[in-house]
């Protein structure tokens, strides 16, 4: 019973709409308030665009990011067409709207850097490309008075990794100042790292 | 098996860390990004402090609500005290850590009425309380060029509401100009809605 109750659990109480929720903030959250999404939408951002690629970065499983890519095709925030230098595999792109949420998930993040993270060292600063001034804490540069498209946002790393830091081709890839939405480098993964369709 | 497969799933593979994600949003995540914990804060914002107003705006179950006002406690994000008005039941109110989510929590909001609401007309808006200036979708005040504290925010409700709106006493109180972390009026729920230490 205990077997039961959990899985009823899981599939009717924490579903992942909120119904009678009249509100801005769930209806963000009955998009990208699923575990990984705003993870993998975070990737987009840095300029990954490939199964392969958001696999070997992230720790989610093949079918959950599958399915988190898919859902995000779906609400219009990335688009997932074919991958030219792969015949049966696909390029995942920010779209204009998920670019629109460039600065709530910037504001996120940098919360989770002042007040979630257990005095560790910034390990990634965000400046505004064409000026140099890091954003504030609302993806705000001061200097320009404007919140700047992320394509003139350029992410710089802060230190040396540490011992353990990831190694894979998508954290390498950012250990030099790269601009936002630019393509990162392919990662090598064998082919059938792509689920169908993914 | 496929019920063990399940549940093994939910407990093990959408637990609510992210172990190897060296990075600031997945540690604001692990903080807050449990189905209901931002729609808590949200309401916690909205000066709900009783475990019976929380309850009664949201849809949450009981013993979700209370598993993550627990949560929000012990990441410093709420604390929670006796209720002088009522023996052996609590108040929940935003400690300073917890209003330093609130530009983030914000700009998520802005971003689901703007791209997430399917057209429907916004339900608030939100004024810098001293100048009544509406904040831009970060937060900030243009006119006096800050990101005002969230008590020197005020909630000013959008036309009339239709018909289904919530009728619930919190629902009701937002119904006027309300300064937000101005506690609300209490809501008239039964005593043992309040589970034991929730």
């Amino acid at each position: 019973m205990d077997l039961l109750r959990s899985l009823w659990f899981h599939c009717n109480v924490l579903r992942s709409t909120y119904e009678n929720q009249d509100c801005s903030l769930a209806r963000a959250l009955e998009i990208i308030g699923e575990r990984w999404t705003l993870l993998i939408m975070r990737d987009a951002f840095y300029g990954v665009r490939r199964f392969n690629d958001f696999f070997a970065h992230l720790d989610a499983p093949r079918s959950v990011l599958s399915g988190r890519l898919t859902a995000l095709v779906g609400a219009g925030l990335l688009v997932r067409r074919p991958d030219p230098d792969h015949g049966g595999r696909h390029l995942y792109e920010v779209t204009d709207k998920g670019k629109t949420l460039w600065p709530a998930l910037y504001a996120l993040r940098t919360w989770g850097e002042q007040q979630a993270a257990d005095d560790r060292e910034p390990r990634r600063v965000f400046k505004h490309a064409c000026c140099g001034e890091p954003l504030d804490p609302t993806a705000r540069c001061g200097r320009c008075e404007v919140v700047p498209d992320p394509t003139d946002v350029a992410v710089h790393p802060v230190g040396v990794p540490g011992e353990g830091a990831r190694t894979d081709p998508v954290a390498m890839g950012l250990r030099k100042p790269h601009r936002l939405l630019t393509p990162l480098p392919e990662t090598d993964v064998a082919p059938e790292t792509e689920p169908a369709f993914a």
